[in-house]
């Protein structure tokens, strides 16, 4: 159990750090405890539609320097560099990914299988209208990946370790120079978004928030 | 600064939770920090487009039951249950949503307002193509929305509380229970996902993801 008042320290703590300090490195143990945070984060029917990429290749940095406008100060001064792939295909009932989580990693008995594969087909199809397009799928895999985004960004900040989310990038540009580096098949991953981590140089800006009562409304 | 064993354990703690203990109730204190932490969560731009109903009211999670199958049981004895609203609608550059943000919360300065204006512009048109359709935009207003949400889970989690994400829901028909209840338009915002926090009556089946090795690529 954790004390509500260090839990509310690191939402405070927490803000897009916009430059980090190119001198301190984040030790592997807290970095590979963010990580973990990711793997172990949940999914939509457990399937992960995720892959993380650790970046610390100056050159692959550079080389997206120019696609990423969103992470110019970050790009070459982040102790670590994520860029978060989410899953383009094989999200369908029967695609290559689903059948793999199902098979190998959940372990599920053929019967099992069945039944899941009836109610997924039904959510796709019926609930979310996910088979309306690639893209609608391939959102929906984005989504999740937010989820593990969330939680690395969040334990970073309960260690003391800054962090920038990053969508200010070119996708298609940002995929490709992954894509050209060998790091993924443009069919199967795309980019969903990246963050660098590292530490401040600087104090950030006081946060600004919608107040509680235009956010949260309750219904007794 | 928060140990690593104590956040670790969260993680390990923290899992889809089937079903409730009717008998106990979540604390406002520790509830009102769950909603801090989603309150707080960052977002793309700062937008935080969405919004956070808690249904507390018996009658309304009973009209949600027929149309949420992946929370029968989370639906009855959810200490809090809570739906994720995110913005449909005035996400555009010159939208209404996103104006009130840049003058009333962040209150920016014109000259920043028509700087950010042609910045989120490029964003939306040429860097992630959102304005291609209606639902691609909301769709990234969801994905922001999964940021709140984790951060509602690993905190909760980390309070000793569990939680169950749902994304088990007819979108369509659940949207049409939540606007006739007059708790959204669906002009303006969507259910982008519900989950439910209370505690655990059983424990849990061990967590299974895929390997470190599968879901983290290192490029050194």
């Amino acid at each position: 159990m954790i004390s509500q008042e260090d839990i509310l320290h690191a939402f405070h703590f927490r803000h897009a750090c916009k430059a980090f300090d190119p001198a301190r490195r984040i030790s592997d143990s807290d970095f590979g405890l963010i990580l973990e945070a990711a793997r172990l984060s949940p999914s939509s029917f457990g399937y992960e539609p995720w892959r993380i990429v650790v970046i610390q290749n100056a050159a692959l940095r550079e080389r997206l320097l120019p696609v990423t406008w969103g992470a110019q100060k970050q790009l070459p001064s982040a102790s670590h560099y994520v860029a978060l792939l989410a899953r383009r295909d094989g999200l369908t009932t029967d695609g290559e990914y689903v059948q793999h989580m199902l098979r190998d990693v959940l372990q599920f008995p053929p019967e099992r299988i069945a039944l899941r594969s009836k109610t997924y087909q039904k959510f796709l199809e019926h609930d979310f209208h996910l088979l309306d397009s690639e893209r609608a799928l391939f959102d929906w895999a984005c989504r999740q990946s937010y989820i593990a985004l969330a939680n690395m960004m969040t334990v970073a900040a309960m260690l003391g370790v800054d962090s920038c989310p990053v969508e200010g990038f070119e996708q298609e540009a940002a995929e490709t120079v992954l894509a050209d580096a060998g790091i993924m098949v443009r069919q199967h991953w795309g980019l969903a978004v990246m963050a660098g981590f590292g530490y401040r140089v600087q104090s950030p800006a006081a946060k600004i928030r919608r107040s509680a009562e235009e956010v949260v409304q309750w219904v007794e």
